[in-house]
């Protein structure tokens, strides 16, 4: 009856290893500005210099503590321990030297881990992978038509108190727009906004293996394979209606992405896609970081979609709206904390698109986050 | 020289399975208000429907999300799940519909549990128990005399972080008075409080084991049984003197019954009896329940009780009197939070009542709460 | 490639035991003013009787209570406990009455833990220990030089949020000044600070086993050991020069002492010694107790050196420059806190006087805290 779980999907609390992850705004990052962030329970110091981003593991190798706890660069390039002077180079980690102590068998043989970053969209990217784990291209990592040339895109992200893959399962959960129903978005949007979708049938899912690009898991709505319900009863009784009369029946279609992005398309205007990352901070929060694209010929054309995605989109979308995920996947988080949840919690006909969402990552992740690689202090 | 204890008293840490507990005052339980309560580590969801209270687990099957965190009443008697629709009866618990996914193949097929729920004295009643089990009559599960026809009973209840077995033995425990050597109650009641009371020989203590009728175990005061202290000594030294000039000397007898409520009988005067709950809420918490009750015969006896039981016995009595114990059995908690405690403790003769309720407790208990009836946030 | 720690030294968390520890400065122990306090997990109840300061273990034995949660001090040179009248005298621990409750099998048979106290130099130490170990005299607990007759001690004390192995390693190791750079002590002490110190070869570090006296490891700062620098490079670049131009090259040796003791000799001036205790509380906080001596010959010069320790070494030295040692190792705390830095850490050449200390105390320290010493709140 219950929905079977695979265990590699339930020992994936930490996230995804050997995948990029964006972590800030890009512009975030400032030049000779070293700044603290957490992926995958991983703590990392990120830097810009001569323009690059880089990324080190915030952790000196010799006593364990946070550099970013009292950060000293004395030289460009370089970020030295506030504790006893190690200090390591920016670009590939390696202990360069330790100021006022001259010599030391360690010098120049040890080193941090440092993490692949790049730089697309106004993101910044961080493979967090294994030091043999030749990094994939971007490109294998997001949507298919974020990285496009004339996709312009916009962002913004804040901190939420849910596993990300609770962040996900809601975000790619079809039956899950009722909780948007009385959103002011419906009526910004003119959006024909159904109380729900009814599947047609058991239908499958289709997936796409990315042996040259992003893997992820389709959910169509064609009416074909589901119907949305404007009309919501109980016992016969009708009791609430959905906003049957906007113009924009949206979206079309949503998808999700290894490691952890959903696309959805289009949304929350026809000529906008929303992408959103819910990326793995610890076993317990995770980043919600939201975008929306739109393909723009011109400059005017960018600078009217970044005046109209501050003004408009911000406010009635991304938080507006979807501040109502934000506290459905705080309020799921409890349940599925200690993971009995994935075992206790019965799944209906429409999650057919979670559960094969679920297996998907099982079986096509390229690593899964151990503990050896998670903070002492953010394993609980 | 240790006194032993029974494992089944060490297990019993959220409470005793299949019994009756008072959770909230009647009035407190509004018409078409949900609202959440713990119990025994399970969260409930209380609602009146037409006069009538009715108890549902607080989680809704689908994805494990409490129904109270944003409440949704569609219709009398159902309550729809704010994440997916999901609509249960409050009467049988029953999926009865998901709004707006017209079919599925669950609708009809599963169900939230529900728990009987019984209204007397102004009081709430929920028996927490399995499915499976025939809740005895109310009257099995509260002390001789509270329900009796002439018995009139006011109450209050506040929140205690101590295990409910730490509030018991408090409440039976006859040497715990030393604390309330300088209550208000004292000169309020003109009570002849003794420091102490000694017992005569190592004396049994009755029990009765209830066919048709509640079970517990007595502890009297009678001048056989135990001698009453008013000179506290020292070295020889007295160092404290009882209120020996009170002129009532109350109680006559306290007694501890299942699952977890004391008489005190008189208390605190000579017409009036003091029934109080330690109702589990948790592993660390339980509802300090109190109430008093006299015998009126007419409208304006009760008027009166109802008037003096606000003005006078809630601030000397209820409050002043017993927050003593309050604070006694939040500084008794630590000791055994981590269960060591019930080895290291060393009783002493006047415990021997204690030990009685404990050994009583252990082999009268219908049953005990498990883990898996647990909240999982609340398991710890 | 990395250091061995022994594991005696990892289970050493809450402390060594059988050893002597200050707790408070003499005159914050009033008369008759029991004064609760925390040593190596275990909760203990200071009072001064008659001059003589006593300590008994916070804890009745009858229910595990507080005895500090409400003091009640009936007789000079008892406590009796708030609940049921246990009376127990502050010198042999004995329950020598119940108020109360004239007559009990358990009066005069059963006691609380007392621990040896010595009032020395304005702190009150206390032994904690086995109760069949006979204590040393505290002059084996103590730095050399600390009990002369001439040697005129002040001192504070404050908590820090770390392990105490994790103070003492912070206050042993020789390159850590590099954190104290910039401190204010510098110019106000005209001290020659380097940025480090270079071992000369790798150096053993001497011991001195007492069979008669203490038993401490020892790091001189002599020329033919170290070499100080006040150059700070990062690949050939200069980037930081040390104090170079100070008159003071100090200290010329730390010392550090079982059981949680250091010497530093002279400091912050060449007529002073700092001695300073990180004595556990739990296994994550210690008591940071900061002494500095001078040898006086006359009142005069006592009143003198009060005044200065007041003025001019609190503010400067004792607050000014440690200040930095608590928020390093405040900050060193997490990557310790499980147990697992002992591991990953990479230790280097200038830490061969802290691997001697690991080693000393393993081999050296009369016994180790054990669970069961370790109040239940504290063990975590």
């Amino acid at each position: 009856d219950r929905v079977r779980i695979a265990p590699e999907y339930v020992a994936a609390k930490f996230g995804l290893r050997n995948h990029w992850y964006p972590v800030r705004l890009a512009d975030e990052v400032d030049e000779n500005k070293p700044l603290a962030v957490t992926l995958l329970g991983e703590n990392i110091l990120l830097n810009r210099i001569d323009g690059r981003v880089y990324a080190l593991k915030d952790r000196c190798i010799h006593r364990g503590v946070a550099l970013s706890r009292k950060i000293e660069c004395h030289t460009k390039g370089t970020i030295t321990c506030w504790y006893h002077g190690f200090t390591y180079r920016f670009d590939d980690g390696v202990l360069c030297d330790i100021v006022a102590v001259k010599s030391s068998n360690v010098i120049g043989r040890r080193r941090i881990k440092t993490y692949p970053v790049e730089e697309v969209q106004g993101l910044v990217f961080v493979f967090v992978g294994d030091d043999d784990f030749e990094p994939p291209p971007l490109a294998h990592d997001v949507p298919p038509g974020f990285l496009d040339a004339d996709m312009t895109v916009r962002a913004q992200w804040r901190e939420v108190n849910a596993n990300w893959r609770i962040g996900a399962e809601n975000g790619f959960d079809s039956t899950h727009i009722y909780i948007h129903k009385d959103s002011v978005l419906v009526d910004d949007a003119a959006l024909a906004l159904a109380l729900g979708l009814q599947p047609r049938g058991d239908h499958a899912f289709e997936t796409q293996v990315g042996s040259d690009g992003p893997s992820g898991v389709f959910d169509n709505f064609s009416p074909d394979r589901v119907v949305p319900i404007f009309s919501g009863t109980i016992e016969g009784e009708e009791v609430l209606r959905g906003a049957v009369n906007g113009k924009n029946l949206l979206p079309h279609s949503i998808s999700m992405w290894l490691p952890c992005v959903l696309k959805v398309d289009p949304w929350p205007a026809p000529d906008l896609t929303q992408f959103e990352w819910y990326v793995p901070i610890d076993g317990e929060r995770h980043i919600y970081l939201q975008t929306l694209g739109r393909r723009c010929r011109t400059d005017s054309e960018v600078a009217a979609f970044d005046r109209e995605f501050h003004e408009r989109w911000v406010p009635a979308a991304l938080n507006g709206f979807n501040d109502d995920d934000v506290w459905a996947r705080e309020a799921t988080q409890p349940f599925y904390a200690d993971d009995r949840g994935w075992l206790e919690e019965q799944l209906y006909e429409p999650d057919g698109n979670i559960v094969a969402w679920r297996n998907f990552v099982a079986k096509h992740a390229r690593g899964f986050q151990q503990p050896e690689h998670i903070d002492p202090l953010l394993r609980e």
